[in-house]
């Protein structure tokens, strides 16, 4: 199969009318940081919240023009629910979506908000898929698959051909890839147009089965898959989309989940964007010297934004523990009227910020007449976390860092 | 004084090499909820991460463009702070900024980021522009008003320029107000060119001296300021910004922390976007139906998007007990092997998520062979909370809501 120019461009006319040309933004943080000049495609504010919504509508486009009236029937847990829903709907076409029971209920939701009906069904993507598939069969539908398909293919690609009209002298394009879908139709589409600029792949270490098919130039399945970016855990790539990106692409590189929950954290303070895990990979692979970005043009892709709010307070927690501005330590007191406030008169004067204090009195290791005092305290910085211990230690305690 | 459109034209010109022309976005989410056309101005992504850098480089520009080569002094616990040291960068000249001892460790370091010398002098924002205004007259330096100077004023003014140019057939323009720079700015801007839109301003319930000075015709002051919009909380408003504003604004609401709370939530969730409180209180003041929006073609001035990560988490966290996605309550179980895992099994079966748990015997309401559980768990919404709860209380349990 092949992926030709007139398909992009008949799919961009499609999408023209009905979705966002999302902005491309030059983030000066970013350039200084790694010395290229760094913009990052903000699809995470494209409709539904991610590029999916891109393919699906150029396939159910495709579809209708076709004279094809049947409903239609996808498997997903996140984007591809959302944008098989809202695509659905704005073609008037009726559309379920098998997702897995544990789906998030944000999720859930979000797609019934558009109109979609929604079957839990399964312990994982995969039970859902089969059950979407045993769907169609009994229904008649139309199975929507959310990568292995050229028109959902050509869909995405139109994000590609955004970039280069807004960014004619870009040098390289950088793309988180799971299932393969962007990646492909994004690398088909700037190498047919610009055999120049030069479009990477960005996987997760745990679930690098694009890396592994790039390097072999075969189609590697792997066997688990282990990250946080749930988007683009994807054991089994397509066909089509391997074959594509295998023939077009320049490279696949890997990141880890510190890695990408550390972009997330960058993205938010100094960028002001919420990014999903996946959608970060892209910028946690130029940050992380993955790829030779040094005086070029490069464009991060952020493929998706949507992320369970609760989700959001622990990346910002690891963050901040890993940037030393939270410590966490236990000191021993004496268990006697008194005995706390002095301590925190101590933590108090050291500027330290209480978050959290837990008083033991039953801790084995401790004298009769001792307290242990477990405490989480907001920091400056790492330098300042010290400063803090070691007044504390000045004052004769026994302190044991967590 | 009077400001005119020349100067509001020299500003755009100075400011447009160097400033971004921030994105102009329509929400369909937010025009969905309140039947209006919702845009948003994305201020929160410009240079600095707040309009204050407008005002500042417009000074900068018009001092230095006079001659003027002395060092300048400042005096902010926040945007003002980085907006003056970046600007002062740009043009080459020395910049002091004093800041409340109390000032978070970011902004401190995001202002000595960009090159400026920081003084941490006094407890509150009074006494840093107090020893700001002492230091300039010792060292002939020149003193940098946040707010009430018109070339400032005419610098935030070219935000209002921007929204006429993207987007002609708006009809009504809502902007937060502190000090007043801003709204002034803009006001006198858009009315300059084209009468007939309308522009809002929004304060915090908890510092509302302008919408006092408005209704009043008249500089009123108040004596304290309680909000968790810190960019906006000013107990003493211009006499220059409050002229402005009374003779060209067309009215000032105000929105309580509550609400400010919530649209930053939505933001993030919905939009994407990082927006800090005093910056979210536009969609706050339009989502709360304080203005009619119904069937116009509104723009929400999102002002900044500097925040602290952990007062994020708090934001969310008090979000989502809000919307009742979290649960906490107090089982009384037997104190006997066995009995903490029949509880949580009873938990998990009814679908909720544990976030924490605490075990207490101690408490001296039980009997001596029972122990109380606190726990704290995340479910799907009101009625998958009522419905957990329920559960346990069929098993014959204890039960008693936090």
């Amino acid at each position: 199969m092949e992926l030709e120019l007139h398909q992009l461009e008949l799919a961009a006319e499609r999408l023209k009318p009905i979705l966002h040309h999302t902005e491309l933004d030059l983030s000066s943080t970013f350039s200084a940081m790694t010395g290229g000049q760094i913009y990052l495609k903000c699809e995470n504010r494209q409709k539904t919240g991610s590029f999916k919504i891109r393919g699906a509508s150029n396939k159910l486009a495709s579809l209708t023009e076709n004279g094809e009236k049947r409903p239609v029937v996808a498997s997903s847990a996140g984007n591809h629910a959302q944008g098989v829903a809202c695509a659905a709907k704005k073609f008037g076409v009726p559309a379920t979506i098998v997702m897995p029971k544990a789906a998030s209920i944000a999720k859930v939701q979000a797609t019934q908000g558009y109109g979609a009906k929604v079957v839990l069904e399964g312990s994982c993507y995969d039970d859902a898929y089969a059950y979407a598939k045993r769907l169609c069969e009994e229904e008649g539908a139309v199975f929507l698959h959310p990568y292995n398909d050229l028109e959902v293919i050509a869909g995405q690609g139109t994000l590609g051909l955004e970039i280069l009209s807004d960014l004619p002298y870009v040098d390289v394009i950088v793309v988180p890839a799971g299932g393969g879908g962007l990646l492909a139709g994004v690398a088909a589409a700037v190498k047919l147009i610009n055999p120049r600029v030069q479009v990477y792949g960005v996987q997760a270490e745990g679930a690098d089965a694009i890396a592994q098919s790039f390097r072999q130039k075969a189609l590697v399945q792997t066997e688990t898959v282990s990250t946080i970016a749930d988007g683009i855990a994807v054991k089994a790539p397509g066909d089509l989309t391997v074959s594509l990106i295998n023939r077009y692409a320049d490279g696949v590189v890997t990141v880890s989940d510190a890695e990408i929950a550390d972009a997330m954290l960058l993205l938010m303070e100094r960028c002001k964007q919420i990014v999903e895990p996946s959608g970060a990979t892209s910028v946690a692979a130029v940050l992380n010297g993955k790829l030779d970005v040094q005086g070029k043009r490069v464009v991060c892709v952020l493929s998706g934004g949507n992320i369970d709010m609760s989700f959001i307070q622990s990346i910002i927690e690891r963050g901040l523990v890993a940037r030393h501005r939270r410590v966490k330590f236990i000191v021993t007191i004496l268990d006697q009227p008194g005995s706390l406030v002095r301590l925190l008169n101590v933590i108090a004067g050291a500027g330290g910020n209480i978050l959290t204090v837990l008083h033991d009195k039953l801790s084995p290791r401790l004298h009769p007449n001792e307290t242990a005092v477990h405490i989480a305290c907001e920091v400056g910085g790492a330098e300042h976390g010290q400063a803090l211990l070691a007044s504390i230690r000045a004052q004769g305690y026994e302190l044991q860092e967590e």
